[in-house]
């Protein structure tokens, strides 16, 4: 049985990516993979939440899609007056993992918000946000350390996401939106370049899944997020 | 080294359940896990929302915490006039967790609203949500049987749900407040009796953690959600 | 003519008090009243609100009910994004009912919040609110004294409510949800343990009532509020 | 000692009414009583809510401050995204007031929404809302029988309402904004053409008030309401 | 072919203008043009913006439709928790146009805020606002001086606007609501005593117009301004 | 004197656009002005608001600007609840410019919804929507004819919108943001192939303008979208 796009069971989407789309932000990049677009722009202030420890900085992100990003055109949520849930959920996840590859007293009394947003939707939105997210806060911190404004890099290494699921039975890394549709069980990781996890967040939509089965997961989305660390590594060190 | 609590690295709190604690709700649980209450009730409503299938049900959640739950008080989502993004997240995973054990097409035309109040938080409340969740809709299936509304019983299994985390480097079964606020890995499961998984969460807070420490975890959280079961099974066949 | 639960014209329906009921909060209570059932806790902040003179304290209170603790559910405020205008009415009451009972200038700068969470509803939730409510604002008020945070305990003296209502022609005490929905007339009096009154609110829902009719209300009232201080003395003085 | 304004104890500020203020409206009235100026609003729709039984009507009531109706401005409902609670408890009691008038299986399937905006507010605007609200009522209502959209006037007789209070332990009618901000005790009426009470509300704001008082405070409303009563006669059936 | 009432293309409606109709703001006017009446209150506050330079002021307006101002009852911006699209657009175009009468310099750290209240709403009363407006705002300039709070007038001149379209191919001044809902072309102009603009509005609502109809529109309007400043004149010299 | 970016002061800025950009919109463009990016997307709908007449069709727009797409981060219209008053000004705007393009009645019972989101803005983003707007609609409308959904095209005509303004007492045309920031005067025109006038809008931002200078400015804004509509003739008809 074939893939819908010709894909080997465990090979992820095309993945394009256009550093620099947004000129104003501090750090920016258009990252397309397949046909999901997401704009991820890393903006950079000197003031930090309540919460923060004074000397320490912070890093969250929002996410959001653009209303006709999807097959069918959806309401904006401030029509509605109310961030759709879904958003609330992955904006966490998402702010949650890119807080994991920073130093926080490193980066200083500084705010780096990632705006994540979907400019189309094909499946695998949250992870394409984690991995070009990451791009744009590492182009954002480096800009900070070109300017002196911290004297350090506070990265502590490589982070990106991935998606696998169970569709009819098998297996299958990288979902598009066809398949992520008609998967029995869905599971994004976020991981690091060691192959440790971040963030895992499985969930078995049309049916349960056994712990070897999950495991099998864990194991294509490592294969994943190596494939992609290794393409942030080709924009952030061209 | 000794938990705060005195329990084994594998050992629950002390669950105590009270169920038809609201009498209005077609079912209604007290659940209190430690010093975590929640208050869960099950409301039935002869109509589903525009997405369902003719003829099949839906089952939904909605959580929240009172304003004095916590050791701090907060504001209300309604004074802030938005549902707190932590709340929507977490109502997303109960809904999903409770849809698992539901056959939509034995419910048929019913919506099955499982409100999850916090009255009372001390860690765990989530998954504290889906085990007493689960048993207030129970009793609303049951009671719908009895009324002759449905033909058959739609529940297709237990459900119930536990944390886990790496506290100071050790794995410790469902943490409390005190635990979950130094752990540096928390992991939530939602798993059925056979021991399969419904839903997986797991987040580095503190550092990242491998694919080995992750398994340790979702062996701790089946033991930890088979006892659950044996309580659930308690109240609903006593 | 019988009352529906049996009770004299002129008799409380049976109150249960659990104090501490919310571990966290400075003073908390659990108060049924029959069946209804409203938690009420008693939080302090160190800052008051800009209206409140520089020296003094302020007292507030918010009330709602959650989704299930009527006969049908109801929608959460949040999901409609408004305080609905009937628990706006309420606190409003509530509040102004329990600073009647406090010396502002001996609180000190202190805010206390009374939160009033109705659990489960079944007539007369916005007096229970009052009754309880003392309690739990007592309670704090006692904690700080004892942590020395003021030095003189600031309540001026007890203060409860009850309502009283005209069914079938016939005045009776503390009505329940049956009588109170075929009520024509509706009184509620918050008062002092002298007897004076605090605030009134009577309303002709079914038809208009004599100035007479409202003061044998009032009588009635006095009579309730009375035994509603004596068991506040009870939990209080125990 | 003498009232700020001159008037005797028991004195109505001198009041005026200017019918059809607003033409489009079914009725409608600018009322001002001393320094209050209150524009009331009847608008009919041919549909009611769905808590209304099939072939009956319904009457509601809606109330709004201009920002600067005050001596200091405040912000806009919509600007603050909230009803002001003050505002939802009065809109509350003038619709149950004007409820109270009118016969709603006579009135048929109409819904008649009173829009009370207060242009300038000097103390009484809630009471000075129904005595204006039920002019613009009774016009509305007088329309609809001439246009014969209903064949019996559905009015069951005059409405109206004024506050009293307790001002330096006297007794005085009609407080102006100067005295009822000084107000120890404050009570509104809203009473019928026979002296019998629809709703009361008191409140000791600034201490607490024996039974005895409340009586006086409502004898003296029951001679104001039959003045103004007097006034509606004169616009109405002039 | 006659106007609807029986004025010459180029004739205003009638104007009256009873200055001070709300007693409290420190410059308000109740200004009519034919059956449009907007209620304009100017109020002073002691604080500016964050994007106000220091030492200057700022002057900005609201704009709002009363729920029965038209021929149908509109529901309150606040039920449906959002300003009106159509009034934030209006309110920007009053705030510019006052704006561009006050010289900041000389207004000092000062924020004049003009509230426009729409009471009957029959055609212009964008441009009614502007002209009433102006008004409030010079009465409140004057208080200012004559109370000492600021040296200079910071009034450059007199500022009014006027509405003009093309109904039936003729090109009319001041539309009357009759006429505005039959226009095919619309244009608003602010202008100053000289005949300059200030702000220029014209929308093709039913076809496209010619350069050459824009320019005879703009002389319409110019003849309008005039005659508007000339009352303005008499109100604020007398 | 030079232009910043070294134009003619009649010259546009450098336009591209790549039609097609969002995938699953009935018609899609991302237009590029200078640094100024807008993606326009057209949705069509089988309904229409309850306002169009029966057999109709209704266009309209929704405007917004990403966080990042400015020098400056702002908030999101959801996290404060309200569409920015700008952007509803300038939605409407784009409505009514696109509506001036369409025969309704050709257009049958469709909404076709254009979404124009600035993911950079350099000034002109409004104008800038209208132009590329229009071509997402010509897509759109074209892919309904194919689709056999409707038979004619409901296209009347051209439309497109540039600004120029007054900088340093010079006329330029397609103000860029640097340029926008210092303008004394700026008017935006939206216009037809014929030259004709469907939007003006003129504001003195920093100083009044004469009738003479307003036509200059829309002289030079009719040679602008002249050349503007041959690029979108390009692009439509290739």
């Amino acid at each position: 049985m074939n893939r819908i796009d010709g894909r080997a069971f465990d090979e992820l989407r095309c993945v394009k990516i256009t550093p620099g789309f947004a000129e104003f932000a501090e750090g920016s990049v258009l990252i397309e993979c397949g046909h999901t677009k997401v704009l991820c722009c890393a903006s950079v202030e000197e003031r930090t939440p309540p919460h923060v420890p004074m000397g320490e900085g912070w890093v969250t992100a929002e996410y959001s899609m653009l209303p006709r990003a999807n097959r069918e055109r959806s309401r904006r949520d401030v029509s509605k007056l109310k961030l759709s849930p879904r958003s609330a959920e992955i904006q966490r996840l998402v702010g949650r993992s890119l807080r994991a590859a920073v130093d926080m007293k490193k980066l200083g009394e500084h705010t780096i918000t990632i705006d994540c947003d979907v400019l189309q939707g094909d499946g695998g939105t949250r992870t394409t946000s984690v991995t070009g997210g990451y791009i744009a806060l590492a182009l954002a911190c480096r800009k900070l350390v070109e300017a002196g404004r911290i004297s350090q890099n506070p990265l502590k290494g490589y982070v990106a996401g991935i998606s696998a699921g169970i569709v009819d039975d098998r297996v299958l890394l990288d979902l598009c939106y066809e398949e992520d549709s008609r998967a029995m069980v869905d599971l994004n990781c976020i991981m690091n370049e060691q192959g440790e996890l971040i963030e895992l967040q499985g969930t078995g939509e049309g049916r349960t899944f056994t712990v070897d089965e999950q495991q099998e997961l864990v194991r294509l989305c490592a294969k994943g997020v190596k494939e992609l660390i290794a393409i942030q590594k080709e924009i952030l060190e061209q």
